[in-house]
């Protein structure tokens, strides 16, 4: 008496978007948004880093094309990032009566982005997603991909969505008023992007860490682009995370590890991902991977630009057990992703703990730069 | 300077799935799930009202095939289907250290499927979904479509995503436990389907409307069976809602607005749209689409089977604004699907707005069957 329906529901085209990187490029957002994302309203989700500086800005251009605009500001801080702040942003937006079409707009750093692509996703089962990205961390990293979401206390980025966005604008002229801390941590995503696929890319970050410290628009404008080309070129050939890009993680499984053994405070993300990327790379040498001479050049390389290579306080044990809540976890088995060379990488799932343990241990010791 | 990077992520491919229906299939839910899910644990969200009446034996069927489980257990009722409680559900899960291949089950009605399918597609940013209807209405209408999400004070489903089940098992010994008021809900679903898409599918339930309450095992089987796939075979056709999949809205704009201005209290979705499919009908025969004598029929059937038709306490000019937050708007445009015959339907999207609050309020003057 039993039956059997099969259902066999097509799945949405891929939808090609733009990366639009140069300086001054806020005041061209108004006509670009509406390129791509027509609609009598508009939805800004910024905080309150961000807001008081290029809001009323964004909001003119936005409403120069016609856009009404419904504004959404965070407090600003990973510790912000909450499933609970999304409802807030949901609560805001669907009160102003948002519609399908109206696009959700991120201006901000990689929390923004990430929050607001989530809050896209979930509006009204999705709606369209423009990324501003006003950091170097989120403009290299967060605007390919499509990986938005939360944290949750059990670990980074547990809760989320994969929303692609319709356009993604960074104006690098935004990275000016950046803490020096924060650029820094966006060059630990580019050095990453260079150990793992792109050996030039290493080179012309550390012939040119003073330029881009002192955030020189063409330098800048050419960092920025080498580095979201690899990131979209990786992630094009590998959208589900199969193969390659999984190299993108490089220094994260340690890192996230490291970030919520130390509860998000005193350490920001991209100072995790240089302290696991070290810490990669000494695991990589004690399996016969890598090489010590390229391990020092990696330490080198962070320390010219003022990012940590070692953690004193940091807890060896806990931050080994932490590793087991990433999401890279398969049946129970860390998956690692080690340097071969810089300009390449593996991933590694059959490591023996007590090397894990060991590279993590190093980070304490190391009589190199220190966090804190 | 400016630079611009294209990039093209190609989408999921589809996931073809099963619906199995018959009665007593519960007891082979844990084969099933290890054959499309396998992992070393899984977690079951269920409800106050279904848990003690099935939850011990789905939770044995998962543990004989070697499955740890780990259960959340929400308060029964639409007016728990929120982010909140979302929230609350991603803790258990997360708290338990779920992994990517842990699959989310939901058991119970469409209150649980929404919720579980949008926990499911959060968590960890998308993990197997599996549906297990206990509810004609959830087995007819929620398992085809992949739209899962909840509740928010602006309207219904207002967040949420598309998320497939990688199975959806009906056993429908289940209905048996089910109040007559949830099975009346759930014909009227069906009945939809008939005006929509199949005038023997309309004259099938006309004719069994006793074996049908009575929850006749073959009957039910085959009543499913066709319902389930009339809706996968227009999603199948329209995924993205461009065009013939809208006509499964038939009496739901109408429906949501009285929902919602009830305040969903004393009302199910089902009268609801029973309610919604009458005025739907009405405003087609005023605008020369359909015959008094097909709204008679369906009316007819309605009474037979013991759901509303009017509701004198309706607010006509509040439920008509309440329609303006329905997820269908467009550019501040109401579309409403009207039926031209029993059996197929059109998309409206010009219809005069008086004729539309007199189609409203018909329901509450109409000498016929009363809600509350």
């Amino acid at each position: 008496m039993n039956s059997v329906v099969s259902v066999n529901i097509p799945s949405p085209a891929a939808a090609p978007y733009n990366i639009r990187i140069g300086p001054g490029l806020l005041d061209q957002l108004g006509a670009l948004v509406r390129e791509v994302a027509p609609a009598p309203t508009c939805a800004i989700i910024s905080d309150t880093n961000v807001a008081p500086l290029y809001l009323d800005k964004v909001s003119a251009t936005l409403s120069r094309v016609g856009y009404r605009t419904i504004t959404h500001v965070l407090p600003a801080g990973e510790a912000h990032k909450t499933f609970v702040n999304v409802g807030a942003a949901l609560d805001t937006l669907l009160n102003a009566r948002v519609e399908r079409a109206t696009p959700v707009i991120a201006l901000g750093g990689g929390v923004v982005g990430d929050l607001a692509g989530y809050v896209a996703a979930s509006l009204l089962r999705g709606v369209p997603f423009i990324q501003v990205p006003t950091t170097l961390l989120s403009a290299v990293d967060a605007s390919v991909g499509g990986k938005v979401g939360v944290d949750h206390a059990a670990g980074k980025n547990l809760i989320g969505a994969f929303h692609q966005p319709k356009l993604v604008l960074t104006d690098i002229a935004t990275f000016a008023t950046l803490p020096p801390r924060e650029l820094r941590c966006g060059l630990a995503e580019c050095v990453k992007h260079g150990i793992i696929r792109d050996a030039d890319l290493f080179a012309f970050i550390a012939a040119n860490v003073a330029k881009i410290t002192a955030c020189d628009h063409a330098t800048m404008t050419e960092l920025v682009t080498r580095n979201v080309t690899i990131k979209a070129r990786i992630v094009e050939e590998d959208p589900f995370e199969r193969g390659v890009r999984a190299l993108l993680n490089l220094g994260h499984t340690f890192g996230h590890a490291i970030e919520n053994v130390l509860e998000y405070s005193g350490i920001q993300h991209g100072e995790a991902v240089a302290l696991g990327t070290v810490a990669a790379a000494r695991l990589a040498v004690a399996i016969n991977l890598f090489t010590d001479t390229d391990v020092r050049k990696i330490v080198d390389l962070f320390e010219l630009i003022g990012l940590p290579t070692s953690c004193p306080q940091l807890d060896p044990a806990k931050t080994f057990s932490a590793m087991g809540t990433d999401k890279k976890v398969r049946a129970g088995k860390l998956r690692l992703v080690l340097p071969t060379k810089i300009g390449d990488a593996v991933i590694k799932s059959d490591v023996d703990a007590t090397l894990i343990q060991q590279a993590i241990a190093s980070l304490t010791t190391a009589a190199s730069a220190r966090l804190c």
